[in-house]
């Protein structure tokens, strides 16, 4: 099922992160998305901030997730990733949570490239794209 | 803007909510719209805790925004709500978040409607049914 | 028993900041002393943007909590603050969270006064010293 | 400086848990503590789960912090603990959260060992003394 997200991440549900349904608050399953590309980030390029420093950042403007079934405190999930789509200003990431090679939750993430200083969207500029590269599935629509 | 929305909350950003971008960060909209579903059902039945009473939980199935410009710490946000389907087992809610008459965030979450002891699927109880009805508003595909 | 706190808050416990154990996580107590905070603040002066547009900001040295009895979702928390100590360059805020007159936790959070550009400390400036003077409230040792 | 803390723990700063200021929000700290509590018992016991399984639950009577330094998005922090009181119904755990060997904040945790049925104190079962000897540390008053 996880054959075609060529990044994984594994982490751990916390307490704090469960509702008195003793399940993952749905909120946090987006939380999960964004430390996964965080993750991302550090093996396509050795992280978030040598991004930052090249003079480009990440602004979130769509995000997304079906809940398919609950996960608990304490068990270990993994978030697998992959980048749908890159356009010239932005990239659409499709995550994949499971437990135990069961699906829990699926989402998306979509991003516009800007300059830190104007936040204004701009091209995605060579290294980047050429970084993620690898990441990309092309995923019928 | 928010003149088909018949339901409307007003929340103030935390500081704790925003990120270093200085903003509200994407996933805390989830919750926004979460506390946004209890006072609708407040303003409807009482409390959440009524609906409970009477043999039925919600459950979140799916769920999705568009951030379409930036709130911050101490903004005053109001988030209106409207309920564009109430079908056997299930409801979607869509949600709008405003800063002065500005839209911020748009989204949407689909609940089923379920047995507590079970955590099955069951129909929607007529008293929830009539309650929710003066909050559905069709609203074209 | 909240007499000696010349300021109040209200605030709504929602469901995400509830754990499995179906009572307000610990750590979410210390965001309530935040925002309470924040009200004070706007009570004092206006807003919290006030203060910084001064040039001073806050920053927590220490804080601290005794949990006395369990608060639950949807439960509606009265926050009652006084400022226990106004130092030089430092205060310390004590807090009394109770839900239908009874003490559910009590707290401190203990601040210091900096300059937002060195990140150093500096003198409360008189005007927030004056502002404050109002939520001092000695207590005995 | 972490010489006296018989158990580490290693996590990275996530986006989400860092302020405008952009640093460790404050509160999030008490987070930190109970990851580590968490840890610790998966370390002494195998799991939480399994303490929960021999009718014992722990709960949060008291926690407190000192903020030394900030610590900031993508950090890597170790945050070591020893146990410093073990009694008949309760223990106290001491915290200290270092980034690259440099003290970040120092805290602590007191628990008391419950019921979860009755939700009362109960005793520290033998096998729970037992587990978590190798982690006391007696420390000077």
């Amino acid at each position: 099922m996880t054959d075609r997200y060529p990044f994984r991440h594994r982490l751990r549900v916390r307490y704090n992160e469960c509702d008195p349904q003793n399940v993952v608050f749905n909120a946090n399953y987006f939380t999960y998305f964004d430390i996964t590309i965080t993750e991302l980030w550090r093996e396509a390029f050795g992280s978030y901030g040598a991004m930052l420093d090249s003079g480009v950042d990440l602004m979130v403007v769509a995000a997304s997730a079906r809940y398919l079934a609950p996960a608990r405190f304490d068990d270990e999930l993994e978030i697998s990733a992959r980048v749908a789509r890159l356009g010239e200003t932005s990239m659409r990431t499709e995550m994949l949570v499971t437990l135990d090679g069961k699906a829990v939750t699926e989402g998306e993430l979509s991003h516009v490239f800007i300059d830190p200083a104007t936040q204004r969207k701009r091209d995605v500029p060579p290294e980047i794209r050429a970084g993620l590269e690898r990441y990309v599935v092309a995923v019928e629509a």
